[in-house]
């Protein structure tokens, strides 16, 4: 089992958890609850000045640990692939304005054509930005996500086939970022976590819960001890493949979105610290 | 790619594909239809005269294929666990009752506990009801279901784990049930499917599709051709593993339920013969 969380000073927050916030809100309030880590989702940069965006960050201590999304590779038609390029040099230029060392690459799928043919075009993606994700100084992490998503929002489903795509790409900025929602079914994930870490892959860990029953494809993620999803076990996982970073809690929730945010975020708090 | 099907000689319906229609109406719709298998779920059984209903496939030249469903093995409550097996054996004295050669079993599993644990009380259940299924001359066939069931329906989430169980537990009682639903996105699938059935364990093959987006997660299959799944290429590995079985059409569906149902059979036979 893993070591009990007896701190806060690994957990961060996706903006996106705190949907109804906005940059600013996300910031100040993670700030006074007393968590240091965030990730940006690139819909609370919109309209905004990145160059007060980063202000905003270092004027509260807070450490952006990534920037979700990019991706989306695939598709039947080449300039919607194209599209996608220009979008994700988009966000390699956000990641690097605001100090954000990772991108989360959420592949993308098109079911109009095989898995394996946009299994292809994402490792095409991927390559095809990687010069300028280097030369900004920014990472990117292949999200595996839940196999409810290959038909429309990613080809890459597995930790297996995460890793096998990030070790065909073979470079320093090319890793996975591991989300237990996705994930806890495979009985592979153990050994597929080894495996990423053992070739320093493992880029990123997302946690949240997986409701029984969940009622949306969505946005009925469970916080940490809602669920199923045995989240201590997957982080003692983590932990001995060599991960050192933050523990990042995404949850997409219809139910906690209505609630007071405030509020929210000491649930967070407390499950963060006994149950993850 | 498999040969293209010609006639309706291999399709089989699954009663709750047409849930609107009791089974007297399911079998003369699929009889008028020109189907000669079925497939009982057991709803449609309830209040039947079991005798009766053998009279009325008998007197429609009616095929029963399988009977729907067992399993849901898995339980912390261990009477819970006991009731279960009882009312696996009603389905086995009603699957001989009617002729069935074949009950699915859909395995379950229980959030309370981890899947590994769900996963030794289904082979716990299956081996404690194998007496009876042999003395019945009915076999059980595991079916694998989709990862986003893990927590509620099914520890049993791959081809390789229902092969698995099926090579541990090793009866000609004993095999698997593959449903392009729940398999289609595993890269496995192709190669698990060869396994089964050099093992002689490839019992049944169930067809629909998965709609992109699919909004419901029980009750948004659609008919084949609909989605994103590439069935004449699962089936012709089937086939390729040696099956010779049918073809079942098993669709949830609250938008072809709420449709006229003699029109819905008639798309069900053009999907079958030009989709399937």
């Amino acid at each position: 089992m893993a070591t009990k969380l007896t701190d806060l000073s690994k957990l961060c927050v996706h903006t996106l958890t705190t949907k109804p916030w906005d940059l600013r809100e996300c910031v100040e309030n993670y700030n006074a609850a007393g968590i240091q880590g965030i990730t940006i989702w690139r819909n609370v940069l919109e309209n905004q000045n990145l160059i007060d965006a980063k202000k905003l960050f270092d004027d509260h201590n807070m450490e952006v640990v990534s920037i979700a999304r990019g991706g989306f590779f695939p598709s039947i038609e080449k300039s919607i692939r194209n599209k996608a390029i220009d979008d994700n040099l988009l966000a390699i230029e956000q990641a690097a304005a605001v100090g954000a060392p990772v991108i989360v690459l959420v592949c993308g799928a098109d079911g109009k054509q095989s898995l394996e043919k946009s299994r292809e075009q994402i490792k095409e993606g991927i390559i095809k930005i990687l010069p300028e994700a280097k030369a900004a100084g920014v990472k990117l992490a292949i999200e595996p996500l839940h196999p409810m998503y290959a038909g429309d929002r990613s080809a890459i489903n597995t930790m297996a086939q995460a890793n096998d795509l990030a070790e065909e790409i073979n470079s320093d900025f090319v890793g996975v970022a591991v989300d237990v929602y996705h994930l806890w079914w495979d009985d592979n994930l153990q050994q597929e976590i080894m495996r990423c870490g053992k070739n320093d892959n493992l880029f990123a860990f997302h946690v949240c819960d997986w409701n029984v029953p969940t009622t949306d494809f969505l946005n009925d993620r469970g916080l940490m001890g809602d669920g199923c999803i045995n989240v201590p076990q997957i982080r003692s996982w983590v932990e001995k493949a060599g991960f050192k970073g933050y523990n990042e809690v995404e949850i997409f929730s219809d139910k906690y979105w209505a609630m007071n945010q405030i509020e929210y975020l000491e649930k967070i708090k407390n499950a963060y610290l006994n149950c993850t």
